[in-house]
């Protein structure tokens, strides 16, 4: 298994494909030999949209998602209510709430969230920058769509102390949503519901 | 989950990794969102290593294991056994037979296996190469290391036959590793035994 004796650019692909979540040594190498053997145009194509997606990519200056401008698009779109914003995990949650087609609001995605296990901490989410998005006199209502799992809900504890202390209106989406699962694995017509029948947290 | 209103070059990254084996679209989604929010260095390194193997690996000509050169390493030492050749399905493989330190022959790397359920065949591997190399009128021993799973055992069998209809010595690794297991996770010194007790297949 070990690859002391590798030619040097397959043992740099090997470590590099290890930086992937949740991929270890033997999974780096299959990886490696499948795409070197049976998938040289796969690698190239992953290749180049890693760097690309890299040099291309930032955060939106508003509410922090993977864009390529300064501003996303839901951001810029004016028929938006600006006077609600969503609080998300990830870019997924987002497409999720959106795909139920029962919010005009805007949002913020964390990008992440409070995980004292894993040692993510207040200062490891941009929180300065939610903060700073939630308070600009426009916003009157922060919807906290963390998931519903330890951490999800450590969040959004967090959040509605932090929001609460500038006079900020927080709500929490409804437990519509079993508790323990993950917003990506729940159908729209509940998240629907969970918006309809959101509460003070 | 969808992501229809990602960014081109997210969007494009999220499909390029699930290139990869064994993954689907939420751990490419998982490991994108990783990488360029936490290791947008690491995702440089991992676009710049595969970039750099697919341009820069090839087969050697004689064991068919990848190299940056034409004939590797192994191959060019005087030192070893030419009358000997090992056949293993991958570069892992053979890495754990020298690690035995008890076998000083040669290789030839197929890079695969015989798999009819997943539509791998004769025509998939390289036999026509193995062949021209066993046949070099040096190699008097064709050692068949192949994983013993039912795939392995059936690229034995087939070799077996292949190498016989030409009048070739072959042998098989005793079978002192365990029937269903795979060869990276044997110990060495089980293979140091298998290999001495190497018989007839
Ligand atoms: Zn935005
Ligand atoms: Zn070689």
């Amino acid at each position: 298994m070990s690859d002391r004796n590798a030619p040097v650019p397959l043992a740099a692909l090997v470590d590099a494909l290890r930086r992937l979540p949740g991929v270890g040594a033997r999974s780096a190498q299959r990886m490696a030999y499948h795409l070197l053997q049976h998938d040289p145009q796969g690698a190239r194509m992953l290749g180049q949209s890693l760097t690309n997606a890299v040099e291309k990519l930032r955060h939106c200056a508003k509410c922090n998602t993977f864009t390529e401008v300064e501003i996303c698009e839901v951001c810029l779109n004016p028929r938006r209510d600006a006077t609600q914003l969503c609080v998300v995990e990830t870019p997924a949650d987002q497409n999720m709430i959106e795909a139920s087609h029962s919010y005009q609001g805007l949002y913020f995605v964390l990008m992440g969230r409070l995980s004292p296990l894993e040692g993510v901490g207040p200062r490891d989410i941009r929180f300065d920058r939610l903060l700073e998005r939630a308070t600009d006199g426009v916003v009157n209502e922060v919807i906290l769509a963390t998931n519903f799992t330890t951490e999800g809900e450590t969040t959004a504890h967090y959040l509605t102390e932090l929001m609460r202390a500038r006079g900020l209106r927080v709500t929490r989406l409804a437990r519509g949503v079993p508790v323990g699962s993950e917003l990506e694995y729940v159908d729209a017509g509940t998240i629907a519901w969970a918006l309809m029948d959101r509460r003070a947290p």
